[in-house]
C-alpha cells in the first residue's frame, strides 16, 4: 500500500492528540484514504521529555531542517503554535512543495494572507479547520458546502474559558472572579486567562472566520475586542428577567458592502440557539440566503476535538495527493471590502444605571438619548434603596458613536450617580 | 473563462431553488470555481408550464436521452425525486462518464449500493449532500471533517413536519391532531402527511446518514420506524414535569460490531441541544471517540436551503472537474456490519398507565418488571379519578423484546385497565 507521511511540528496537547487519533485511526484511515499515513518525523524541542509520549522515540528530532530537507514528507502539521517560528516553518514547507495543515490562529489572523498566496504560488494546500472552534466542523462546510451562498453573518461562542464562566454566572449566580476561579481549578482556564476574558483569543476567530465567510480579508487588527471581566451577576439577572442570556459573541456581518468584525459581551434571545450553548462548547451560527440560518456545535478546544480537526485536514490533503489535485481549495479572498470601524456600527444596548429617585430624572435621561437620535425600547426602573433608584434601558438600533456621545453626557449629568453597565443586544 | 455546463433533471421547488441560486451566485460562483457553471438543459414533464419559471425556455427539454447524449454537459443534478426513471436516469448519467448531484433520499436509501458501485467504477463524483437534513451541511463533515473518528452515534431531528407538530404540542398544549392541522395549515406538512408522522422520511434519512458515519451500508428496509401519532399533549406535559421533550429522532449506533438503526419518538433531557431546536428546523447530534459531541442545524427543506445543499455540491464536482480529480470522495462503505433487530435492542421507557386505584397494585406491576429483567428508575402514581390511578414509569435500559414481554403480561392483568403510552427515553 502507497505510503504518505507526514511530520507533526511540536508534541504538546494538539500534537499528542494528532498522534494518539492516528495511532487508534490506523487501519480505519487506511482504508479510507487508500494509502497508510505515516508520521514519519515529529518536530520537539526536548527529545528526552518527549520520548515518553510515544511508541518510536527515533521519529523525534530538534532539527526543522531535517523535516524540511526530506523529500518524502508531504505533509507538515504545525501544532506548535506562536507566532515564530511557526509562519516561517509553514513558508519554508510550502516554498519546497509540501503541503500544510495547522491549528494555529494566532498566526493566521495575522499573517494569513502571506502563507495563503505562498500555498497558491505552489499550488499546494494549507488547511485549518482546527484553528477555529476546535472539532467544530465549520471551515469545509463554509468553503464548500455553502459555496453557493452569500453570507451575511457569522455569530460564535467560539472561546469554550468565557463560556464555561457566563455559565456558571447564569446558573448559580456566582460572580464573575469566582466563576473565573472556578473555571482555573477545574482547568478550563489557563495560567494567564486574559487572551480568553479579554476576547483576544475569540477576535483571532473571528478575523478567520470572517475572511472564510465573506471572501475578503479581515485581521486581526481589524476586529474590535471587549472581554467579559466587566459583566456582573446582576446584568445576567436582569438579561434573564428579559428573556436574554449573555454571551461572549465574536460578530462578523457583511452590512452595505463593508464587513463588521467584533467581539464583545451580546444579550441573545435566550430562544436564539446560541443561547443554549453551554459551559466550555463552541458553537458558530451563519446566515445565508439560501441556507437560512445554520449552526455548528461542538468542542472549541482539547487534545482529542482539536486532533480530530487536524486528522480531517490530513485525510483530505492524502486524498488530494493520491488524487493529483493538491491546492483544489485554495484561498477564497477575491473580494476587497473595507471592515467598518466600531463607532460606524448599529448596536442596540442594554444600559444599566443609578440616579437620583427624584421627579423629572426620566425626562432628563430620556431626552439626552433623544438629541443624540437614540431611541429607547424598553424602560425599567427598580431597585431603589435610599435616595437611588436603578434605571435599566435597552435602545432601538443606534449607530455606536451617537450611543457613546449619549453616554458621556449622561456621566456629566449630577443626576446620574453611576452607569453600571453598558452591553450590546442582538438584534438591529 | 472555461465553462462547466450542468442539467437539471426537474424543476420543482428544489429544480427551482437551485437555478435561482446559481443565477443569483453567478459572478461569485464563477470565481470561486474558476469557471463558469451554465445550466445547459433543464429536464422537465410539460415544456410550457416550466417556460414560466426559466429566463431562457430554450434550456428546457422533455428529452432525456438529449441530455444524456450531450457531451458537454459534465454534470447532472437529479431533483425530480422518486425511484424511476430517476434512479436509471443517474445510472446512465455516471455510465456515459457524467457527475451526479442527487437530493433523492428514496432513492439513495434503497439502491444506493447500486448507484455508488457505478460511480465507483468510472471514478465519477455521486453527491449528496441535500438528501439529508436539506441546507445543513453533515455528509461532507461526516465524510471529511470528521474522518479521525470512530462515530459511535448520529442522533436526528430529521422530519420538520414533525417537528413543528410536536413544538406545538410543548408550546401551546395542543393535541396531535390540531397540530398536525395547524402545520397543513401553514404549509408545513403535505397533503398526505403520512411520510412525515409516520417516520418513513426520517428513516430514509437515518439509513443513509448510518451508512455513511459507520461506513457500513444501511438500507431502509433496516430502519425500524415509529411515527408520533400516538403521542399525546399529556405525554409531553409529563415529559416536560420530568426535564424531558419528546422529539421524533432518526437514531443510529454502533454497538458490539453491529448497528441499531430506528425512528420512533424519544424523550430527551430538556438540556440536551436537541431538545433546543424547535419549529421546522432540523438538527443532527453525533458523537465520535475524538471529537465528542457536535450537532449541525438549520433548515432541513425548502426551496432555498436545499438548494443551497446541490449547489455546494455542484461546487464540488466543478472544482474537481478543473483539477481532474473526480471521484476524490467516493462510496466510504467498507465495511460490513449486521444491522439489529429493534427486538434486541436496548432502551429505556416512559411507560403511563391507568390501573386499580387500590393497595397492591404498585407491588403487581413491579414484580411483573421484576421477573423480566426490567428495573425501574422512577415511579410517579397520580391523577385519580375515581377507582383509577396513573402510573408512570421510567425504567433502566432493558432489552426491547424484555420490555414487550413485561407490556404483555401487564396488559393481560386486571388491574391494568389501560396502556397508555410507551415511548422510549434517552440513555442505556
Amino acid at each position: 500500500m502507497e505510503k504518505i507521511s507526514i511530520a507533526l511540528l511540536g508534541l504538546g496537547t494538539v500534537g499528542t492528540g494528532v498522534y494518539k487519533v492516528l495511532k487508534a485511526q490506523k487501519e480505519d484511515m487506511a482504508r479510507k484514504i487508500g494509502a497508510e499515513l505515516e508520521i514519519k518525523k515529529i518536530l520537539v524541542r526536548n527529545l528526552e521529555k518527549a520520548a515518553g509520549k510515544v511508541d518510536d522515540p527515533g521519529v523525534l528530532t530538534n532539527s526543522w531542517q531535517e523535516i524540511l530537507d526530506d523529500p518524502q514528507i508531504q505533509i507538515v502539521a504545525e501544532v506548535m503554535g506562536g507566532i515564530e517560528p511557526a509562519g516561517t516553518y509553514i513558508l519554508q514547507a510550502l516554498e519546497a512543495g509540501k503541503n500544510v495543515v495547522t491549528a494555529n490562529k494566532d498566526l493566521l489572523a495575522v499573517k494569513g494572507k502571506e502563507l495563503f498566496d505562498a500555498a497558491g504560488r505552489k499550488g499546494q494546500d494549507l488547511l485549518f479547520e482546527a484553528a477555529v472552534a476546535g472539532g467544530i466542523p465549520i471551515i469545509r462546510p463554509l468553503k464548500q458546502c455553502l459555496a453557493g451562498n452569500h453570507m451575511t453573518e457569522v455569530m460564535g461562542i467560539v472561546n469554550g474559558t468565557t463560556n464555561f464562566i457566563l455559565t456558571r454566572m447564569l446558573a448559580d449566580g456566582m460572580e464573575f472572579q469566582e466563576a473565573l476561579d472556578l473555571a482555573s481549578r477545574l482547568g478550563y482556564a489557563e495560567a494567564d486567562p486574559s487572551a480568553d476574558i479579554e476576547g483576544l483569543d475569540a477576535a483571532r476567530k473571528v478575523a478567520i472566520l470572517a475572511s472564510v465567510a465573506f471572501h475578503s480579508r479581515v485581521t486581526l487588527e481589524d476586529v474590535y475586542t471587549e472581554g467579559i471581566t466587566k459583566i456582573t451577576a446582576t446584568d445576567i439577572r436582569y438579561a434573564r428577567e428579559m428573556g436574554y442570556t449573555i454571551k461572549l459573541l465574536g460578530v462578523a456581518k457583511e452590512t452595505e458592502g463593508a464587513i463588521e468584525a467584533r467581539v464583545h459581551p451580546m444579550m441573545i434571545p435566550s430562544s436564539h440557539p446560541l443561547a443554549s450553548v453551554k459551559d466550555s462548547f463552541n458553537a458558530v451560527f451563519v446566515h445565508g440566503d439560501a441556507v437560512d440560518d445554520a449552526m455548528f456545535y461542538g468542542r472549541g478546544a482539547g487534545e482529542l476535538p482539536t486532533a480530530s480537526a487536524v486528522v480531517g485536514d490530513l485525510f483530505d490533503i492524502a486524498r488530494n495527493i493520491r488524487f493529483g489535485c493538491c491546492g483544489r481549495i485554495s484561498c477564497t479572498c477575491y473580494r476587497n471590502l473595507p471592515v467598518k470601524k466600531i463607532d460606524e456600527v448599529t448596536s442596540r444596548y442594554f444600559l444599566r444605571m443609578q440616579v437620583d429617585d427624584q421627579c423629572g430624572v426620566l425626562a432628563s435621561i430620556s431626552s439626552v438619548f433623544g438629541s443624540n437620535g437614540v431611541s429607547l425600547a424598553q424602560v425599567i426602573q427598580k431597585a431603589k434603596q435610599q435616595d437611588t433608584a436603578e434605571l435599566v434601558v435597552i435602545t432601538e438600533g443606534v449607530v455606536e458613536r451617537h450611543f457613546a456621545d449619549s453616554l458621556k453626557i449622561l456621566k456629566g449629568l449630577s443626576i446620574v450617580k453611576e452607569i453600571s453597565a453598558a452591553i450590546r443586544v442582538y438584534g438591529d
